[in-house]
């Protein structure tokens, strides 16, 4: 059921933040129930611990997930670039999650940064993972500037509003058929997630959904499954909406098609 | 993570009808992929079909499921309870999923000839699942009847629609707290059931989701999967929708909440 | 652009309530700017207040609006027809909203008293205008019972929240053809009344909506238009939505179809 | 009732687009209709025509409308700067609709070139109307470029959806509160145009809605209409939404607040 990017065969479509868990102990049983392959964590956070980092690497190493670091907090793509070269030293990683907040009340993407960051880092190798919006032509560019997989928000970080825009989503997902694509932001509760990958989304990536929630590691599992359900629900060939009803139950002949 | 209607524990949230399948082979590994616990089945089918009856019956017990007998394509009170007295006698059972068509084109049910048969099934020792609209004054005659469970719509039949009046059901939910409800017919894919439970519904019940996928047994994997992360979910407590962001990577500070 | 019930022909699409506004005067002005051929008027209020009828009355008269009593705050048939007969004697006039709750926290209508109540006043000679819900079934019923005209709710009384189930009403619609249908509680906003002629509803009833405007008077004027727009539309023929863009705007080519 | 763009008091707060109409007849009369104080016209079809801009342009001048020239069917900021300055020549005005499209599917609105050929223009003296997307980060670079108008999308052009991100659109009138703001494209049905004028949208601009109707003329005034209404509710104060009703017929007492 996996997925590659950049050659990498990920093997969970659930994407999992770190932040704003209740304690390192919660964080830690949180992902080994949401069976996540890939983890975020916020460079400027580690910073600005005094020796949090090496046990939060250590902790997120022995899951068994690959770290995704990123750069949220930055405000040009000066400084993500900056701090993205920090985070390869830092982590031993080419990936970046590459976020350049547009704007303080949304945090929603700067497209305009992105794109000359995304320049940068995919000519120093980086594999970039760009947080971005939904517009089809921002996302061509981030194409164009060396991605190899985006991450369009749904809503928000932090909101909770799940897929606001519907039709822009399925637009790219329709235009860009072979490019990986992870919903990344806005996600509330398992049937957003669910409808992402019901729509054909490679992933998923989300943080306050678990975190905030009373029971995190129930809800990891939760998303889990939600996840598991949207991407076997799209293998598995979704029936057509109707306006109209058709009965299920014929109320006289045979029971099956044959 | 089960609950009772009348006194009977149910161990799965996710009710499958038998419907429109492409093969009884195909049939029976939906039901055992789904792992539900109940499963419908038309009388008024049975009854036209020759010998499959028997056939069918000791598949669905082999399964381990209850059974639960439906009156579809029944147009009033009065055939609705002479089929269930049927159903009685040829499946062994005092349970009753009871259909009343009130409309030829949308299947809806019809609240006035429910609530007729319901009193007098009702009083005749069954347990009666009445398939009924969203409206809470007819679902609370329903009750008054001697109903204790409901099978609210979310849309019509085989319409795959998902849940068209959410306020409608969340005052439900909400009005109703020690009933079960069962959110019957107009589910369409996961995401849609995962909402209901999300919801605090009790259970789904669904058909043609499944049945007309192009991979039916998956499919149900698919709904298994998302009836338990939303009831998941609802355990975990849902995080609130905000509006507006706020950022869930804070940029300096400590990562936990301590 | 009017259209007729019973006979009777309606000159304005757009039914105003009499509740809850600042001064008697506000509403004086309110009905003149709606442009409004009916208003409605609850009568239990009528009865509890002292001398308030009578001026009542003759405001309500000066603006030529035909008068609609209703039986707001009736829990039972019983009690409807009563106040109905009262109302008939009161107002002089055979035309009554007939309103019966079912639930004391949505003021829901409860459609099986509704129905014992319409079949009454109709055999009495009475014009009924039920405040119903959007259920086909229970429609139907109630123009069995002798309703010439229906009156179903878009949302609760006073929530303001526009047409909660747009499928359920568009189905009356397509299915009733040839009945007079009144959108009648839970408007908002002049968009929601302008969708709800858009639709071929033939006009809306609200109340709150004006009344509890900061400036009623100019409120009534933006229904007013609205839905004259929404009807405009209708008879102008809406245009298609479609999925994907096309342009309106061809580069090259003559400005015109011809 | 006006608004200002760039210290022109702009009359009527629906814009239309002269494009697809049935006639030249049936365009002059829609014009009359819609009350429209803003045309716009594509400089690339007239262009292509062969002596019908002449009549064209003195047809709208006869109508007191003022002219808004763009760049319709451009795919950079070069081609578009190159074409506004013919369209100043030709129309005699500093006026641009500026469009720079970025996908030939969805017609979608290319925000890096926009913002590069709007700082061109606006050092040049345009007065630039941008047809953009709802991207508040875009926005911003827009009004940083020299824009003093903005024309956010609904939905892509002819499409009809109406407005596709309420969430982003809000956002945008709520952190723009000083900026001129239309919403351009997507518009489909009277309702639609009513809800941005509630929203605080200072006008409209469409097209299709108009020209495709099957009474362009007819639909021209439904719009005017309901521009109309949307604006005075905005202007009266529109009352909130709650999702569980009250009543706003009181059983007892006096009908007034007094």
């Amino acid at each position: 059921m996996g997925f590659h990017i950049g050659g990498v065969e990920i093997g969970s479509r659930f994407f999992l933040g770190t932040a704003g868990y209740p304690s390192p102990a919660v964080l830690q049983e949180a992902i080994a129930a949401s069976g996540t392959g890939v983890v975020t964590v916020g460079l400027r956070r580690q910073l600005a611990g005094e020796g949090v980092a090496g046990d939060f690497y250590a902790m997120v190493r022995a899951s068994g997930a690959r770290l995704l670091p990123n750069t949220a907090g930055c405000r040009s793509a000066r400084e993500a670039v900056a701090l993205a070269r920090m985070a390869r030293e830092l982590f031993d990683t080419h990936w970046i999650k590459l976020e350049v907040v547009g704007d303080e009340h949304t945090l929603q993407p700067d497209a305009f940064e992105l794109v000359e960051a995304a320049r940068t880092l995919a000519a120093e190798g980086f594999e970039v993972f760009p947080y971005c919006t939904d517009d089809l032509v921002a996302c061509q560019r981030l194409l164009d500037a060396g991605c190899r997989v985006l991450m369009p928000w749904g809503a928000p970080i932090g909101s909770g509003q799940g897929l606001l825009n519907p039709w822009a989503l399925a637009t790219l997902r329709e235009r860009l058929p072979d490019v990986p694509l992870v919903i990344d932001a806005g996600i509330g509760r398992p049937s957003d997630a669910a409808q992402a990958l019901e729509m054909g989304f490679d992933a998923v990536l989300l943080n306050s959904a678990v975190a905030q929630a009373h029971d995190p590691v129930r809800m990891a599992r939760a998303f889990r499954q939600a996840v598991e359900a949207g991407r076997l629900a799209w293998e598995a060939g979704i029936m057509a909406r109707q306006s109209m009803a058709v009965p299920t139950t014929p109320v006289t002949g045979r029971p099956f098609l044959l």
